[in-house]
Parts: C-alpha cells; structure tokens; sequence
C-alpha cells in the first residue's frame, strides 16, 4: 500500500490535457479550467455517494432512529461540500474574460449542461422534468449523449429523496398520538389568536371604523393563509396549482417538527429538515455564483453550449429547488406563547425510555 | 492609553438593549439580532470611511499614479469587508424562524430600510434614485426619518463615485495618443476578423444554403453588437434607452484597459476596475443571501417594516448594481492574435521611464 | 420604534475616534484598527452571552434533555461566530506594516492583553491561571486596571464550563446501568483484542525472534496506554501530573458518548461535546492568525503592549486550550468490531419511549 | 467535442476504490477520504503548474514588466487555492475519529508524506532539504519510491523561486540610481532618528538617570537590530547563522519595495512580494489545520504513515516555511516622517513615460 498507488495518482494526473495545447496554441488558463471542473466533479461523486446512504436510509418501511442520526450526518456533509463548491468559484474568478477568450472556442459546444452528475444530483434531491425551466426551447437533457442519457432517464423514474422524505415525514408518530391530533389543536390554537386579535380591534376605543376595516381585512387573509396549509381541501387545491409539493400529512408534521423540535424525539428529524434546507439554499448560491460568474466571463454573449447565459442561470437559483416548501413552513409559525402545549403523554413519548 | 478606553468599550458594549428584555417577555436570540445588525453598521461606517478616501482621489482634477494605487488598496479593502458582510449572514442563520418570532413583532415598524448608512453607500457608488425598484409604491427613503433623509438626498446631489470614474476614464491618456485612435484601430480589426468570417462561411465546400444564411445572419448580428459600443450615435441611442451608464469614451477606456490590462501603466487602473466589479458583485451576494435568510425566517410573510419581502431583496440583487457595463464589456473582446498590436510609441508611454 | 433607536446608532457610530487625528498626525488605517477591534468585542460580549445560557443549564443538578439541545444550539452558534473572529483576520491584513507603523506608537502601552472580555471568555470556558504560559514574568491580568481585573478574578472563582461539563459527564446514566459496567465492559473487550493482537505475533510463521519482539513491546505499549484511561490509580496519577484534566468517570463516559453515539440518547450528549471541541479548535485557529498577522505588522519586534509578540501568541495557540482531554479521547477507540454491543437493556433505555 | 470526454470524466469517476469494500469490509468514510485526497492532488497540480509559469518569468536574465504582472497574478491565485485547500479540511472534519478508525489499519503504511507533489512544491518554493525538521530519524524523501524520489532530487537540484526571487530582488534598479543609494540613505535616516531620540532621552527633565540608563540600552538595541540588515559584514554573519537565507541586497531591495510602495514601478515588485507571504503564511494555516485534524482523529497515536503525528506536522508549519526573511522586513520599517524622500530624479524614473 502506497499513497499513490492507493489515490492511483498515476492515472489521475495524467486527465488534463488542455485542447488548446492539442491545437497548437496554448492558453495558460485551460489547464484551471480543467482543474476546476474535474474537482466538481469529484465532489459531485461524493455528494452522490452520501445520497446513496440518505436514500438507502429513507428508502425503507422504518427509519430507525439510530440510522437517522447517520443520515443527518451524510446529509449535513453534502452542505459542507456544497459550500465548497461555492468557495470554488473565488478561483475561477481570478480567470479573467481576455484569458477565457484564448480558448472558449475550442470547447464548443461541449457545456456544463453535459454533467451527468449534475443532473443525477438534481434528479435524486427532488427536481422535476415539468419544474425545469424550459432552455433554448430543448429538454434539459436534449444534450446529453448516451448511454447517459438514459441513466438519467432511469434516475427520474426512481422515488427522489424528496418523495422519500415525504413518506417519512406522513409516517410521524406524535402527529396523531391517542387522543392529540395536532392538526386541530393548531387549528384551535390559531382561532383562538385570530379570535383575540379580531376583539381587541373591534373594541379598540380610539381606531376608527376604516382603519378597523383595513385591520380585520388583514386578519382575513392571515386565516385564508392558515387555511392554506391546515384545510385539507384547500391544501389539496393549492397542491394542484403547484404551491405546495410535498403531501398535506408530510407538511403538517414538518410544521410540528418546527414548533417542537426542542423534544428530543423530535430533535434530529428536524435537524434533517433543516439540512434539506441549507443543501436547497447552498445549491442556490452555488447557481448564482455561477451566474455571476458566467456573466463577468462572457458579458451578454451566449455560453459554450449555446445557453442564453447568465438569465438562463440565473433564473434556475430560484426555481430549480425542490425543498421550498420547508421554506414556506415560517410563514405558519405562531409564537410560542399561543402554542398548544403537548398533551402529557405525547411528550414523555418524545423523551427516552431511561428517564424515570 | 487603555484598551478600554481608546476604544470605549464602557459605551459600546452598553449599547444591546433587548426589547423584549424591557417588556418583561426576554427572549434569548434578539440579542444575536441587535449585536449583529451593530456589527454590519460599524462595517458600513467603514466602507464608507473608504470611499470617502477613494472619492477624494477621483474627485481631483487629476488622478495621481501614487495615490490610484492607494485608491485600489481602499476598493480591494472594501471587497474583503463585503465579504464579511456575506459571512456574517452563516450566523444570523443558526437563528431559526421560531426564535425570531419571539420578539419580531416588537420591533415594528423598525426596519433595516430605515439603515442610513446603507443608502448612503448604495448612493456613493453610484446607484441613482431612478434606477431603483419601487418599493410598496412608496420612495425608497419614505421610511427614513429627518435629518436622515435630508443627509441621504444631500449625497445624492453629489457627484458618485461611478461619475468620478466615468470622468477619470475618460481622461485615459493612451487612448488617442500621436496618431493612435483605439477606437478606430480597434474597429479595423473587428471588421477584418468579421470579414475573414464572412468569407470563411461564404466559401466553405459543404455548407448548405440554409446553414450559410444562418451563420452569416448571426455575424450581422455580432456586427450589429459592436456597433453598440463603438458607433458614436448608436451608442448615445442605446444610453438614453438605459443599455449604457457609462459615457461613450469612459466605457471605450475600459475596453482599452481590459484589452491592454498588461502594460504596466494599465495596470493599476484596471485592477480599479476589477474591484469596483468585485465591489458591485459582493454586494449583489449579500443582497441575495440577506433574501434567502428572510425567506427562511418568514416564509411568504411580510418583513417587519413591510417590506413584500423576499421578492423585493431578490430583486435588488439583479437590479441595484451601479456597474453593471463594466461586466457587459467581456460582451466585446476579442482574442489576443486579433488584437490590434500597440504602436511602438504608444506601448513606451506606458512603461516606466527607467527603461533604457 | 426606529431602526437606528433600536440599534442606538447615533451613539455607536460616533464611538470611532483616531487618537492620529486627535494628534494633529492622522493615519488613514487607524480608523479600520478601531473598527475591527469593536467588533471583536461585539462578539466577545455575544459569545460570553451565549455562554450564559449554556451555563445556566449545565450550572443545575440535572440538564434536562429538552435544555441539552438548547445548550447544543447555543455552542455551535459559538463556533460560528468563531469562524467569524477567523475571517476577520482577512480584513486587517489588508492594512500593511508601513500602514501601522503611522499609529502604533500613539497607542503604547494599550494592548489586546486588557480585553476584559477576551479574559473572562478564556476563564469561563475553563482555562486555569495556573495553566497559562508566563508572559514577561508577570501575571496575565497585571495589566488590567480595577474594576476590571476584580471582574476577571471573581470569574475565576466561580465553576467554569469545564467544570460543570464534568459534573455532567459524570452523571451519565448508561455508563452504569443495571449490570452493565462500561469501563470494564470495555476493558474485557480491549483485553481480548490485545490477547489476539499476541497470538498471531507469537504464532507467526515468518517473523524472526527480534522483529516479534518489537511488535510485542509496542503492544506492550498500547496496553500501558490504556491503563492510563482505565486504570483508576493511574489514572489519578496521570491527572495530578497534569496529563489529564477531566475526572476519570467523566473521561469514561465522553469515551462511552464518542463510541456510542449513533444511540438516540447519546446523541445530543456527543454534539455538545464536539461542539466544545469545535469551540477549542476554532479559538486555537484565531490565535494563529492573530499570531501570524502580528509577525507579518511587527517582524521582531515587540508588541504595543510590550509582548514579545509572536512566539507568545504563537505558543498559547497550542497551550491555553481548555479541551484538550476530548481530543485525546480518539487515541482510545477501538474498531466498531471489537466493540463491547451494549446489552439490550442499555441500548432500549437509550431510545424514546413512543417505540414499541 | 463533449464535456465528459473534455475532462476524461469516464476514467476520472472510476479512479475511487475503497480499500475497505476490496477486503469486503466496506467502510463507508473512506469513499470521502479517497476524494478529497485527489482533490488535494489536483490542486497540487494546478498550483505546480502556476509555478512552471512564474518560474519561466523569474528564471530569465531580465523580468519585462509585463510579464511581472502576469507573474503576480498566477502568485495570487496560487493564494486563493491555497486558501481552498484550508477550507476542504472542513469537510474532512465531518469524519469522526471512530469512522476513519473503520478502514485507518487497510492503509498502513501509505502516507501524505508520500505525496511528490507537495515535496515538489515545497521544493520550488524555496524550502532547502537541510532546513527540514528530522522526522523519525529519517530524511523526509525516505518513504518516496523510484522514480518519484528521483524526481524530487532532481527539483531539489534546480533554482527554486526563492533563489530566481533573490537573483531578481537584487537587480532591483532603483537602489542604486546615480548619485542614490539606498542603503546609505536609510542609515542616515535611521542615524539621525536614533540621535534624537538619545537627545530627548538624555536631555529630559523629569526621568531619573536610572531610567535614562534603560531608556538608551533599549535604543542601544534597535541600533545593533538595524545593523543586522545594513552592515554588510554583520549581514553576513547573521546569514551564516541562520537568521537570513536571502542575499543581502536582495533583502535591502526588498525593504526598498516595501517603503515605496506606492511608486508606480514599485507596485507590481511589491505585491509579488505580498503575493509570496501570503502563500507561505497559508500554507503554514494548512499545515496547522492538518495537524489539529490529525489530532483529533488520532488523539495521542501515530500517523498511518509511522509519523508522531501532530507535534511534528505542528513544529512544520513554523519551520518549513521559505519567505521568513519577508515577514521579518516589518522589524526595520520607520515611519514616514523619518523616511528618506526619493531624489526627484529616482521618483521620475518610477514614474510612467507618459507624464510630460
């Protein structure tokens, strides 16, 4: 055993092999362009090999809790890598345009758009094909060639950590414990707020009855949003209109998982939740520094793919993200003062066996 | 002389005084809040002590060579703080919605729009009142109170530092030197490179009609480009129109001295450049990672001074930048083998008078 | 309620004052040394609160669970800010020596050594004045004026973090737990693998007599070194030599917490652990940076308050660490195979009560 | 032309063979380990590569000024992937010490210290075989294998930067510019500021003679520490004692450099300067945030490869360090008011040819 025998540095560092030194006119700079993408791409097998793990995990009938722990760990190292990913971008700026320029046109019209990996990633996170946004009037995988092609094919037809996290997260247990039904105690706890609040304008004695009006009104629509989320019609309209993604059952409990994450039985499911968050967040910069970046490389020209450039990119930090509506769970959070307390019995269920 | 004392700490650390500790309902995370929100308001007092450095020195009738590269220092200074900037956000993160809720409702309608060193820095480099995104159909200073507003619309009086550099471009010396025209010298060479294009598409053996038309189609279009920078009339046409900040001869500098970046005399000038880039692109980072910690801390709820939120940030990132025709200037280079060369005379004057 | 009465602004921003202007002399760095140096301690005040709320917790008989993952939240955004004082460094090494030199003698004899806070940071998180390196034959607190220096000297008196945490540790309740006895559990397993380990080097075919006995002496070895953690009386021993600073039954039980902690119940016990870890590690990096930049302002010369400078700051990088003991937790792992299996009663009292 | 042929990724991706699944014991860690060490190495790569570039620059008779530029800018960017390869060690930090104990034992005895290209890179750097700490009472090389340890002789036997640096430092045409000479103006400068300040000293009117006496030894001090740099016979003395590697004129150039700054064709001479402290003081940050991993992934034990581990990783980012001489300029640096002003003559030849 040999250090590099084991990295099989031999063969690894034999990979760079500049296009424009092959064409006879060397540019410095494509020797970091290659460096650069290559270690993305060692990265990206990286986060894909702890998707292995996360999904093997989500993947069956139980989560054990001891095994949940293991995949908030993986899951927690995919943001680390992802900000590196980030930081990664500090030195492909210190490329300049007039350097790019050397020998931009040798690579076309090979394109970032050709990661295979990249689209596995976007594919086994949650991403779908019709949440894509269209590019060029082409699929998103118009480009790839095959056998690829179908790998990725393949990837789409198979459950996403988003939809396993969904099965997990209906699954809850305290949700629905003997007789504590977390949807209607929060239904009630709210009612009761908006039931306050709706009093103390009604009968305060100096507003006037147009600034009351404009008050009421708002709390209006403040229970039309709860209703949103709480009733399961609504939800289910709003589901079909593509404001939420995720199942009425899984939401519900990603909000009690918010508002109880302190138990301890709650404590790493929403250390989970919170890392699907930070890796939907950090893959969201990662598009915009790319972005920017692309926009100080190439100003208003296309990209070597023939991409409109940085609009198209862009436009995907916010819209190719499969984990918004965890996002979207702040919006129905009420302070902890109008919390319904937890029933007895569920929270010693959420505390461990050895206390007395 | 103390440590305490030269930095008056007794005041400083005296100045965190939670609301909700003083309405009898403390609440532990707004501490983190008003630290933090202190710690950006010392940074901004600082980026601003740099501009004011930088401002002197492009302010004057003439740009001393000594004192450019004391400017560039100041500008590569203000980078790394913004950079900070962008950090700090990791640590109003570990923040959670919850948290914040305790004490949000507390602060209204106190808001980081009410910031008036912020609006003064966005002023100063150059951001003008009508470029900026309405906001709640209301000016962007409404929510500053007096003598803030009078001290913000004052420095909008004054020239920005955008218009100090327009004007020091301007000035370039090598641009027009002897005989040397850039702009003239450089458009020969783009009507060569386009016209060897040309005949390359014309006379290629296995080029359909179609696919010939097509090519040439897109150089018109590249010919149609350029003529956007270099053409005196079509430039002024697409500057009314909001294309172009810059004057023409400033953004023709700018060109010059990416093209030319090497020379020496060109140097320190075009690292000015590259920070005021660096500076703009930070800033577009903070705005959008200050956008998606609000998103994660409300949801689709309004900000604390009414702000619609996410939207609004998100949209200040693309849209309230002052230099945005420095990146659009990677847009119109060319590479170096079709760089016209520097004449001899021209290249001398921008070396160092040492040389033999 | 106003953003910039909230933030009591007027006062903070007028709290800059370059005693360079004030002697007619002004240096342009000096205001970015105030500035940095304020937000220091900013942070420091935020960090010594954030400790508050982790001592509060651990300072009482029991912790509970719901108040470890509080105390959990609490360390890490410690390590966070950390990360920040860090990053920090980046900023002020943008200032050169030349720059530095305009201003330095202005503040002799002030010095970061009468950072009241930075003194009462170091304390409570454990770090003994006995423990630290001498610092020109005088007592690290001789040159901080009164109130403060009694301030810092009560701080000493009271239980630090590391104390408290040690109490804690040793009231784990699974290290023994019914008939279970993790220390010997675990020394039975250690000495079976260490028995093994003599087998094969005694029965190996090819070995010759002298390389069997180097591989057995250094077997030897790993057993005294186990002693060390297992072995009550050396243990002591070790301690009282200052090789350990932990009591035994706590250091037993982070060993139990590191090797189990894919256990629910020991989960949260082991974040907090690694968060202090973290807290160690980070400080350790700040003071090598800070290290580093002052050999970078000062060369070899002496420091404003009259340190010898780097080799000081250098040496308390690797000295004044209140940690040290977890770090060396890792030299006693053993493979998850030779692992004691905790018994089945252990292990169920370490899951939550809602599982079957 | 396509992306994953570009980049070779179909050999790239099957380069990570956990030993752990080969000896079907899969550990799932060592995937991590795998890929961050190619990562390392493809870094290496680019930073050896930056270094052919800058090491062409500086290895011939004269440094155009051009090229000095280009050489400042790939010195830079070798700072930013330095400063990357200390933020992946985050990543490697998500390993526990339990998880690497996993597959730590498959390893033995392949080591880091086996990496050729970070001895290569020490090497071109300037770090000199005889500088080396011992470790283990071997020569750093023993562990490489033919015909990487060949190779590395052979670098070893080549210029380093630090040498074509020196070569090039001393050639400095300023320092001797016609009737001006450096060294002999800054003795005179330094002369007359010890001279007044003995006058101050022993004319004042309310210090004892006692602390006169101590007062005078201290400049007493300062004087023999100037000497050390300005005296020839004394430079040389030092030199052979270790405390300098650079040549004195190279030294006293640099000192120029860094007190003139701010003339032009002193600028690109100075941030190469900075440019080579800074990639010797990061690379000193990776060396520590190595050894803190290694200790706390291995405690107290010995590195896979035999290495006592921390304390010898942690003395080399003290000792294995190439640009000490430049930190220790800051030590001879005198405030502006005392600074010789250049010659008219000497500012004009710093100065651009265009100015009339």
């Amino acid at each position: 055993m040999n250090y590099a025998d084991y990295l099989k540095l031999g063969t690894l560092l034999s990979l760079q092999d500049p296009e424009s030194n092959r064409k006879g006119k060397p540019a410095h700079d494509e020797m970091l362009f290659i460096v650069i993408h290559q270690a993305y791409e060692l990265w990206f097998r990286q986060i894909l090999y702890e998707l292995d793990l996360i999904q093997d995990i989500f993947g069956g009938r139980v989560v054990d809790d001891a095994d949940l722990g293991r995949a908030v760990n993986a899951a927690e190292r995919i943001v680390r890598i992802e900000q590196l990913l980030v930081a990664q971008v500090d030195i492909l700026e210190t490329m300049t345009p007039m350097d790019f320029l050397e020998f931009r046109d040798l690579l076309m019209p090979a394109s970032g758009f050709q990661s295979e990996q990249f689209r596995l990633l976007e594919i086994r996170l949650g991403l779908k094909r019709e949440e894509r946004l269209p590019f060029n009037d082409a699929s998103y995988d118009a480009s790839l060639e095959e056998p690829a092609r179908a790998r990725v094919r393949a990837a789409e037809e198979r459950p996403s950590l988003r939809e396993q996290v969904d099965a997990w997260l209906s699954r809850t247990p305290f949700v629905d414990h003997g007789g504590f039904h977390f949807r209607d105690a929060y239904a009630r706890a709210l009612e009761e707020m908006l039931a306050h609040d709706m009093k103390q304008i009604t009968d305060h004695p100096h507003l006037s009855q147009v600034e009351k009006d404009v008050q009421l009104a708002s709390l209006q629509k403040s229970r039309a949003m709860f209703d949103g989320l709480l009733d399961d019609a609504r939800y289910e309209e709003l589901r079909a209109q593509g404001t939420w993604t995720f199942s009425r059952r899984a939401l519900q409990a990603a909000l009690f998982l918010f508002l109880y994450r302190d138990e301890p039985a709650a404590s790493a499911a929403f250390r989970m939740l919170k890392a699907l968050m930070d890796i939907d967040e950090t893959m969201a910069l990662w598009r915009l520094r790319h972005a920017l970046m692309v926009s100080r490389m190439l100003g208003r020209k296309v990209g070597t793919g023939g991409s409109s450039g940085y609009d198209y990119l862009r436009a995907t930090a916010d819209r190719h993200r499969a984990y918004n509506d965890l996002f979207a769970i702040a919006t129905f959070l009420i302070p902890r003062s109008a919390l319904p307390p937890l029933p007895e019995d569920v929270r010693r269920a959420m505390r461990y066996r050895y206390e007395a």
